[in-house]
C-alpha cells in the first residue's frame, strides 16, 4: 500500500511469465478478443453534469424494460437537460439526480410505475453461479455481463457500487425513471428487490463519487447552488458512428471470466500472504474496457 | 429515494408508537444510556488535514498493540504533523496518507514490523456471532464494539468502509504505522489478514471520501500540490477535559444492539416492501454517537 510498492507491482506485472498464477489484471490483459462482448450503442447512456463530470452508463433493458423505455423517452425529449441536477450525495450510500422542483411536467407517454426492475422469475439466461456465500441471496453469480443474485425462484441485479437505480416514493410507486441514483460506498444490498435497478456506470464514477456530501437529511443539498446540473444526456447510438465511445464487458461465460474470478478470490500475487478463498459479489463486478482505446 | 420522501420518512419516525416494528434509528434513539460504552480518550485519535478536514478515529489496541504503540510514538513526536499528507485517493478503495518523500527519519524506539493487526488466535472475548452468511469468513459478528470476522481458529477486524489500516511494502514487512489508509467504497475484504487494521473512523468520513481521486497508478496524486497535508494529530486524552470530544459505541452485548441488528436485517419500515432477512458485516458497523452533543 506504500507509494514505493507501485514500482514493485509494475515489476511483478512485467514478469508474469515467471509466476505460477497470474494476477486478475494480467488475465484481463491477455483475454482473447472473443471473450469480450460489445455494449450496444443503443443501451449506452452518456451523461454530462456541470464541470465536465461525465458518466457512461450501460442500461439493462432485459431487467427493467418499462423503466428504461421511460428513460429513453425522457432523454429523447430533452427532459433531463431541461430539468435535472444532482440534488443528493449521501456518504457511503448514493448520488442522486432529478428535478429539484419536482414540478416539471413529464413528457407524454411515460409508463406510470413500471412493474419491473425488482426481480425476474426463474433463472437468469446463461447464469454462471459462484460457490461463494452471500448474506442477501442463496445464490450469486453472473449472466450476460451482469452481476446476479438469486434465490432459486427469481433473480435480480444487486445494489453494488456503480449500479443505477430509480428513485421512488412510497410503494406501490416504483418511480418514473426521471429520478435516478448511483450507489457509492458499501453496497446497500437491503435495497435489492425494493427499488428498481436499471443499469451500471461503466466509466466516470470518480466524477460523481468525489462530490461534496449533502448536509441535509439523507444527504440532500440544502442550498440550490450546491446542485450539479445535468447538462447533456444522450445515447451513444444517437451519435455519428465515428464519435461513439465503445465499451466491452468480459463475457460471463468465457474462460477468461472464470480465470479472473479464481484469481480475484484467491489472490496469490506477490503482495498477498493469505488468499481469501472467496469474494463478495460486489467485489466481482464484470470487468469493463474501452475498446476504442486499445493499442 | 425521492426528495419528497424526506418529509414522509420524518413523519414515519415521529409516529413510531403506532408502528409494529421500530426502525433502526428509532431503536438507537430509545436505547438506554447503559447500552452505550464510552470510547476511551487515550484511544481517540483526532486528525486534521488541510481545509478543516477533521477525523475522529478509535484505535483498537487489543487488536494491534505494536502498531498502535508506534502510532502513539509518532503522534507524541509530532512526526505526522511534520511529514504526512494524503498522497493517494483510489476510487472505491482507499484514502492513504504518509510521508510523500519516504525519506523523513522515523522517531527512535518504533517497533520494526509489529507482529499484530492481522488476526488474533481463538474467539474474540464477548463475541456475539450473527446468523448471516459471509464470503470471506465462516463466522461474522461483533465484540467489544467492533465488527468481527472469524473462522473457528482465529478472529480479525474486517476491511469495511471507515476502517483504518497500516500501509506496508512487500511481506514480511507489516508497516511501521507511519503510513495509514482508510477504506472508502465497497469493503475490500480480500485485504483481511493481509494488512494490519488498527482502528475505525468514527466521525468525518465525508471529509476525506469526497477528495478528488488520484490519477496515477493506484490512485496516487501525481502532483505535489494535490496532496492534503496533515496539520494536526493528537489524542483526545492529551486535551484539557473540557475540550475533549466524547464518543460512545453501542455495546455489542446489549439488548439494543440485538434489536438494531434485527431491524437492519429485516427492514419493515414504510419504505421497504421486502426485508432481506440478513445483512453484510460491513452494513452492520456498530452504531456510534457523539455523547457530548446529546440533548
Amino acid at each position: 500500500m506504500k507509494a514505493a510498492i507501485v514500482a514493485a507491482l509494475l515489476v511483478a506485472a512485467s514478469s508474469a511469465a515467471t509466476q505460477s498464477m497470474p494476477t486478475p489484471g494480467e488475465i484481463l490483459a491477455s483475454a482473447p478478443a472473443a471473450d469480450w462482448q460489445a455494449v450496444p450503442a443503443e443501451d449506452l447512456l452518456l451523461l454530462e453534469f456541470a464541470g465536465n463530470r461525465t458518466l457512461a452508463i450501460q442500461l439493462a433493458p432485459a431487467f427493467a424494460p418499462g423503466h428504461i423505455a421511460n428513460i429513453r423517452k425522457l432523454v429523447a425529449d430533452g427532459w433531463f437537460e431541461r430539468n435535472a441536477a444532482i440534488v443528493r450525495v449521501q456518504e457511503n450510500y448514493v448520488v442522486q439526480w432529478g428535478d429539484p422542483s419536482e414540478k416539471a411536467p413529464l413528457p407524454a407517454g411515460l409508463i406510470p410505475s413500471p412493474d419491473d426492475g425488482y426481480e425476474r422469475a426463474g433463472e437468469a439466461p446463461g447464469y454462471h453461479p459462484l460457490p461463494y456465500r452471500d448474506a442477501y441471496a442463496s445464490s450469486i453469480g453472473h449472466a450476460g455481463g451482469w452481476p446476479i443474485a438469486a434465490d432459486g425462484k427469481a433473480h435480480w441485479l444487486p445494489h453494488c457500487p456503480a449500479m443505477l437505480g430509480v428513485g421512488r416514493n412510497m410503494a406501490p410507486d416504483t418511480g418514473s425513471g426521471a429520478e435516478l441514483y448511483v450507489v457509492i460506498g458499501h453496497g446497500p444490498r437491503h435495497l435489492d428487490r425494493n427499488i428498481a435497478l436499471v443499469g451500471r456506470v461503466l466509466e466516470g464514477m470518480e466524477n460523481i463519487s468525489a462530490l461534496p456530501r449533502g448536509t441535509g437529511p439523507l444527504g440532500m443539498y440544502e442550498k440550490p447552488e450546491q446542485r450539479v446540473p445535468l447538462v447533456q444526456a444522450r445515447f451513444a447510438g444517437s451519435l455519428p458512428p465515428a464519435e461513439r465511445p465503445h465499451f466491452e464487458v468480459l463475457k460471463s461465460e468465457s474462460a477468461s471470466f472464470a480465470r479472473w474470478i479464481q484469481a480475484r478470490a484467491n489472490r496469490k500475487d506477490a503482495f498477498f500472504i493469505g488468499p481469501a478463498g472467496g469474494a463478495d459479489l460486489c467485489n466481482l463486478m464484470p470487468p469493463v474496457r474501452r475498446s476504442d482505446q486499445l493499442k
